[in-house]
């Protein structure tokens, strides 16, 4: 761990969590609040740094997430699959050397299906660090824009990425549906009706989303049920082509409430599954990155 | 055709299309504006209705949409498929005798799938009633909720409903696309490359929409071009599974710009097509539903 504790960042588009290291690397403050980087003037970002060390001490920063996009602070240009967590540690971005560091994404930049991510990466190589999944395997991390990866020996060889929780979030408030997506999912029998549908047929997607309607007007569906129906459908479409970047048992990273909605579309699909804490990955990346550089 | 004339409306959610047929069931006058059901107070139907004959002659009224829905002016229940013309006609709601009906829309209500239509169904029978399309086939009307159906002997024997064009929509308005989805789709190579993918493989739509932004960021996308490249990915998804219901060429019902680009995207797919206007295809409709009852 650094000599001097550190101040991690995950920095997202629209909110931010913050975790304090201490010398050992143990958490010893984290906060989470709406200062993501659509939040903060193109110009205020140092402001943001000194205040985020007057609040927290005079420790380094590492920073991960979408502060390293064109939208953020700096550009940490993306490095291409595969890629280590040494490689990512050689390629961060040093606004100030061994004080204020960017972490970059990871990308596929080759062939026909290309893709980005910034900040899953930090957590998917905290979850190896810290031997809470294997160096090989696929993992998913869902979220607005869930992330399937696939790992073979410690490296993200391929990614993709589905745009599963932007949908369900417009589709709730944007939509012909919006009246009856009343509330969050939950794994209920609607849902899993949701999954299996997805899981037997995802290529008719956008058929079954307008059949949440006509199975409410025909009395098949309650309205109660509309939001675990639709997220069920959402969810199931995302897991039958995830699982189709590599076998075995699935590595879930992210929010227990989510990762709960995931392990049950992989119970309905047959595949073995556990569940890591995104907040504690998180900190694991961040730890084995400082111990890269230190 | 009627001894008196008709005025028969194509009334919708948001828009309504208004034809003034003659004794010899020629178009006298032809409007569309803005008062789609959800415009019209629930109890401002009859004046609506008055408002009407004061404007285009005290006749007949043939009402088709939404206006037969629980949102409209009164809910002409569905007639479960297969359904035939006369079927149609005998299941119309007379709100006032020999002067003032509601089509009834189309259902599928037993087995997994249910789906439901309002409007579509009087394009689909006067399209065969004029002969501008065969008695059996595929037909395919584009739109926020475009429709698939299957025609066997003149009836209508199964559909299915996409949110196809609501989709659309929701993204270029509310999501993190909507910056790059300027103007509208036109078939162009980004529209057809977007079809393509989504004939490949329909079921990554969700993964291919996200790939959208990661194809701008990493220079394999024009922003200019990402309107019809995300028109391309919709419509190819819903022509892959749309032509699951059955083989031969597919009528396309609809406005010409629609119908053209769903064209193009049979075009892709190899399956042939003709193009058919939807109002003229209404117009027939509803000359053949007055002359079942006259």
């Amino acid at each position: 761990m650094h000599g001097n504790g550190l101040i991690a960042v995950d920095w997202g588009t629209t909110n931010r969590r913050i975790f304090v290291l201490g010398v050992d690397g143990s958490v010893e403050q984290r906060e989470a609040d709406a200062r993501g980087v659509t939040a903060i003037a193109a110009d205020g970002f140092p402001a943001e740094m000194a205040e985020l060390r007057a609040r927290f001490g005079d420790h380094p920063l590492l920073l991960a997430g979408m502060i390293g996009s064109t939208r953020g602070w700096k550009e940490a240009p993306y490095v291409a699959c595969p890629v280590t967590l040494p490689q990512l540690s050689e390629r961060m971005l040093w606004v100030e050397p061994g004080r204020t560091a960017i972490v970059p994404g990871a990308c596929i930049a080759g062939g026909e299906l290309v893709d980005v991510m910034r900040g899953e990466e930090v957590q998917v190589f905290g979850a190896v660090a810290a031997g809470l999944i294997e160096p090989d395997g696929l993992l998913c991390h869902p979220g607005t824009h869930a992330k399937w990866v696939r790992l073979e020996a410690g490296a993200i060889t391929g990614f993709r990425t589905f745009m599963t929780g932007e949908l369900f979030a417009l589709l709730r408030e944007h939509s012909i549906l919006s009246a009856q997506m009343i509330g969050d999912s939950s794994d209920c029998s609607a849902f899993r009706e949701g999954v299996r549908r997805s899981l037997d047929h995802p290529g008719a997607l956008t058929s079954h989303l307008f059949g949440t309607r006509a199975r409410i007007l025909l009395g098949k569906l309650k309205e109660e049920d509309a939001a675990s129906y639709v997220s069920g459908l959402l969810i199931g479409a995302d897991v039958a082509t995830g699982l189709d970047l590599g076998p075995g048992s699935v590595g879930l990273i992210g929010a227990p409430a989510l990762t709960g909605l995931y392990a049950a579309a992989l119970d309905e699909s047959g595949r073995s599954h556990q569940e890591v804490d995104g907040e504690e990955a998180f900190v694991a990346g961040a730890r084995a990155l400082v111990e890269t550089f230190a």
